[in-house]
């Protein structure tokens, strides 16, 4: 195709273009000159696409319009709404009770779904979790869950009801039948520069989670140096742009920005996270995590109307703990899912990493600080986690950090100790760990809290 | 390709994108966040492109960033260089005299250049002109002198030079060889919502006139209903945009804004138009075209250093045509491009319609406006232009225009005679006609000059 003729302003019968419609075309143009898209015409963009009628270069044309114009929100509903409905929408309904699930935006050692979908389950609140990979410097659910030998995330979607039935919680991948306009899409999105929209990632995580056939949604929403949104004001816009949209569509909906300045627990690195989520339901466990995993379980079992208010659902969260409810019934979703369930008594048949290195402090002083996306790369570099889409990861790997952000430290202290299996890449993700703290004489002025805000829906 | 997982954040070397250089995402993300690109960013963008290593959908996504947060002068200047250089530039050096070219952004009977070429090689300046093709309602220099039978458009840039240096002029399309990143990023830009951006306008027009080896270019940016600008101000920012590019690179540069709210002259239509543009060059036709051929002419003599002011220039060339001299130069055109020369002194030797019909005048009163858009639709209508860059155009239908804007017309007088060849969409182009004439009671109240404005290169 050429053309030599700069010019044409074509008559919708005198089309320059030939190839596709030239409504898409008009579209696109509506939504770079900052007009507002109709239902349909965004339903007409998101299903032509699915059904590869577009193509990929008028696409991302209007994704970058999109992401610099911004969306309204009906336009932003009808995105979440066109994309959940390109793939199949589970309908739970015929099993009894209440189905919640919760979603972080990431981060790194945040391994909370794998404790609170036992917790929440054991507590009579019905958990469909689909899950993404790791990618980069944030860790994947089922990276974690697959470190645990013979665990099968790819059940097929009445498996997946199936397992749902009989113990109230299953954990999947993300499958070609649930919203296959996000994957085309965000799969565009990745390579095009238009990742960073929050009206973009509210449709596409919605879309996922909305096709899970839950009544409600708790949203961890990550801010701080390792989160996608690192500043708290774009943390509380996707929150608050999520609950709404939720909310529109019959859901029960609360946001917690939670923070993301330090990595979440102590355990970075896919077999020791799950060793520490172990931990956790056992009552132990580094208190970051503990009370995170105890906040998100209690507006869980409160949207889930099971508590009639959230300090209820904390409570009733920390007697599944207490009373080993939740860890019988981590061991009962091992077994169904395929897995190994004595790894709940005998974390030791966990993949350990051949070899361990420790870090120490080089002078005395407090901890100020703990760079996530440092200690995340060190893990990718060490194999635990993806450069690319395509990568294995190795399940063994990892660091887990002796000290977090506040506690002193003297001279010669054990900082953290990294897990190895290679030497390859091993300097590097040292250098990085030890480059990942800072120390400092005086305690951090203002200490980060771990729950920064709380956007609650209307309907609450 | 697909993914699971939002928020990736990638580090550079982390990469998301596997596929392509992560380089060109993060510049793709530095337009979108409105930052300046470095001539080296652009250049690589273009030459990659150029070279089909990047693919479409991360160029249209590039483009529109690039229309919505505009380009600075700089990028602009970067971007026509990259597209310049992205083929062979022409240099004519060793041909004695000045080189000067002429570029109208189009319009509706349009054909000044065919009659300015003649008069300006007449008149000792070397015009070198490649030019393009007719699309949707505006006409193309290429279809009307292929209505001359047997002249050849198409010949190899040695061939273009050759015939430069014989006769002073040479008129030819765009080869694969001039300026390719254009022709791939316009075919993008015209199916993705990104050809309504002045930078990129700028950067197609001047990397493929520049590329001609001249040493000054008159241009000519139309404005009115039948422009691609519709208003005075678009059309004086591109024109500014156009003339510091083209003075960045050491050109003399100067833009006439002139009027296209009526079509120019009274041939519509590719063989009806070289028979107008004949008659200029006898020194009779319509005045607007006249006045204007002569003006663009005196300016080309002017910043080729042939004449001391454009009044002098303007005079040469009305002596060239006078004097014959044009004609003369017309008809050493066609013979050397292979043409009949012999429709210069009879015109019947162009292709005739087979059929004509006119059209009257409904009541008594001043024309007050001519639709250019409504005619130049009727000329594809009736098979004279390409609703599609493929369709094949019939050069000798057309309209003749009788009236124009501020004439006087008594009921029953001919507004228009049409040519036509076939019935097939004539209803609909006569009624489209009929529909483009307003007639008023009273002449325009301000009638529209034909020069709006002359925007001159700081270097005259």
């Amino acid at each position: 195709m050429s053309l030599q003729k700069e010019g044409c302003t074509a008559a919708p019968w005198a089309g320059c273009a030939t190839i596709v419609p030239m409504l898409l075309v008009e579209l696109i143009r509506k939504k770079r000159d900052g007009k507002e898209l109709t239902r349909e015409e965004i339903e007409f963009i998101v299903s032509g696409y699915t059904r590869s009628e577009f193509p990929d270069y008028q696409i991302s044309a209007f994704l970058m319009a999109a992401l610099i114009r911004g969306l309204s929100r009906s336009e932003t509903a009808a995105l979440t709404e066109a994309m959940l409905h390109s793939g199949q929408v589970l309908d739970f309904s015929e099993l009894s009770g209440k189905k919640v699930d919760k979603h972080s935006t990431g981060g790194v050692g945040d391994k909370t779904s794998l404790i609170i979908s036992p917790i929440v389950a054991a507590g009579g609140v019905k958990v469909p979790m689909i899950s993404g990979r790791g990618l980069g410097h944030t860790g994947g659910t089922l990276d974690k869950l697959e470190s645990i030998p013979g665990f099968n995330v790819n059940l097929s979607l009445d498996q997946f009801r199936s397992v749902l039935g009989k113990i109230g919680c299953a954990m999947i991948g993300q499958t070609a039948e649930v919203a296959p306009a996000d994957k085309k899409l965000y799969a565009l999105r990745d390579v095009t520069g238009t990742v960073e929209s929050p009206y973009l990632i509210c449709a596409s995580i919605m879309s996922k989670k909305l096709a899970e056939g839950v009544d409600a949604l708790v949203l961890d929403v990550k801010t701080g140096s390792g989160a996608f949104m690192k500043d708290d004001k774009d943390a509380a816009f996707l929150a608050e742009l999520m609950v709404e949209t939720g909310e529109r569509m019959g859901k029960k909906m609360v946001a917690l920005i939670t923070d993301m300045d330090q990595p979440l627990g102590n355990a970075i690195g896919n077999a020791l996270e799950v060793e520490e989520c172990i931990e956790i339901m056992r009552g132990k466990g580094p208190e970051d995590l503990r009370i995170l995993t105890i906040e998100l379980c209690g507006w869980m079992f409160y949207l889930g109307e099971r508590t009639k208010t959230v300090d209820e659902g904390k409570k009733l969260a920390q007697e599944m703990v207490s009373s080993g409810k939740a860890l019988e019934k981590f061991r009962e979703l091992i077994e169904i899912q395929g897995g190994d369930p004595l790894v709940v008594d005998h974390p030791y048949r966990l993949p350990r990493a051949r070899h361990t290195v420790t870090l120490h402090a080089k002078a005395d002083g407090f901890v100020t600080g703990i760079e996530c996306e440092q200690v995340g790369i060190a893990g990718v570099l060490l194999g635990g986690g993806r450069q690319k889409k395509e990568d294995s990861v190795d399940p063994a790997v990892g660091i887990l950090l002796n000290r977090k952000v506040g506690e002193y430290m003297h001279r010669d202290d054990t900082l953290c100790t990294v897990h190895y299996n290679s030497r390859e890449n091993l300097e590097e993700a040292l250098k990085l760990i030890e480059n990942a703290y800072t120390i400092g004489k005086n305690l951090p002025v203002t200490a980060r809290p771990l729950i920064h805000r709380v956007i609650q829906g209307k309907s609450l």
